[in-house]
């Protein structure tokens, strides 16, 4: 054990900040952490959207399904695939394939993580903003995102007013396969739902009565983001 | 700055590893880290495939274009997207969506650089291994996976044997635009291709003469893994 990973598993999403604004330096140093990530075939395929006028925070905000915190939160930033700096540098790329809108995907959320663990050190706390997805259209206009870029999602960052429980997660046994791919312990995942049933019902804030398998079933009876093919192709994404 | 920061900007991908195992409480440790992560709508929509049969692994090393390392790591995760999980809990599930793919991809990234950081912090290397998505059809078979799940990248983790330097990462001023989207400075690009120019030049292994306009021109040259698509759609993804 070592303060990196009581770091990662101490980790909460942060809905409420207090007014206190992140230090310039701090910034600068979750920037850098976020800029220091991976990059698959050294693309460096990623961009981020530093947003501070406070009228362009409230309309993401309500973009986002009103999440208030958008709006609150000190800093708030769009993590991007970007492959329209490669094509400023190169007209001709070969863009389009569904490989780069993978590798855009991972890279970003690679860059994304690295970001928010290293505010997370500085004291501070986050929460990835996937409701940007909502209306992706109107938020590609809001930041001016051109062809070849993909707002994939928002990390809000300040200091924590209030710290939730960790989250219990899957057990282990069900997430990490030995060799090949094994099927769902009904067991575990029985006691898994019953974990997870009383941690929601005994939460300190917003309780609720659902187990795991209740809250998914729930989620995939509906469609998810329907329009995100169309979306995703018109930025020239997905293509082939 | 703290331990978590410095580690994180000291990243670099580690291929040469000492035959030193890892530690089976480090694994632990790595893999609870893993599972850490954030997930979209606590959709917990990834796995992990720990290979350690060493034919497999050999295999696998030959899949992601003759990176030995895959055989050679102390340890070779494969991090997938899935939704199979899912199904098995609500048969009608609503799968295929495009946002999913997008939240597998981004979930999947988040999950791996918990995992390379935990390694990291603990004092062990690790790089991850995309070449896994040339064969991609193939590594299915050889982990079982069913339909709706998606193997992502590979990670070699171990003792490194060797250091190498830091690679020097596209500036701050290219990769963080405020407010709205800013098109590439072209001086400043001009500078830091010649800044990767003389890293290439002067790193300690693996010397080349190139800058990354020209690097990321050639990549892009070319087709990137064009079967990507039938292959994702055949595994149940970005079908709608």
């Amino acid at each position: 054990m070592n303060s990196t990973i009581e770091a990662i598993l101490q980790h909460r999403s942060i809905r409420h900040f207090t007014e206190q604004k992140i230090e310039d330096e701090k910034l600068e140093l979750i920037l850098r952490c976020a800029n220091a990530a991976s990059s698959s075939s050294f693309m460096q395929c990623c961009s981020i959207i530093r947003v501070s006028l406070p009228d362009v925070r409230a309309k993401l905000a309500e973009l986002a399904g009103g999440q208030t915190y958008v709006e609150s939160a000190s800093e708030f930033l769009v993590f991007c695939a970007d492959f329209n700096r490669h094509q400023q540098i190169h007209p001709d790329a070969q863009l389009g394939f569904t490989e780069q809108t993978l590798i855009g995907a991972i890279d970003t959320g690679i860059m994304g993580q690295n970001a928010l663990l290293a505010a997370e050190s500085l004291g501070l706390g986050g929460v990835y903003i996937g409701g940007i997805r909502n209306n992706p259209q109107q938020v590609t206009e809001l930041l001016g995102l051109p062809k070849h870029v993909l707002p994939l999602f928002g990390m809000c960052l300040g200091y924590s007013a209030k710290l939730p429980e960790v989250k219990p997660r899957l057990p282990l046994s069900i997430v990490v396969h030995q060799e090949r791919y094994q099927n769902l312990d009904k067991q575990e995942l029985e006691q898994y739902d019953q974990h997870i049933k009383m941690y929601y019902a005994s939460r300190s804030r917003n309780n609720r009565q659902t187990s795991w398998s209740e809250q998914i079933t729930a989620t995939l009876n509906k469609e998810s983001r329907p329009f995100m093919q169309g979306y995703i192709e018109g930025q020239g994404f997905s293509l082939k």
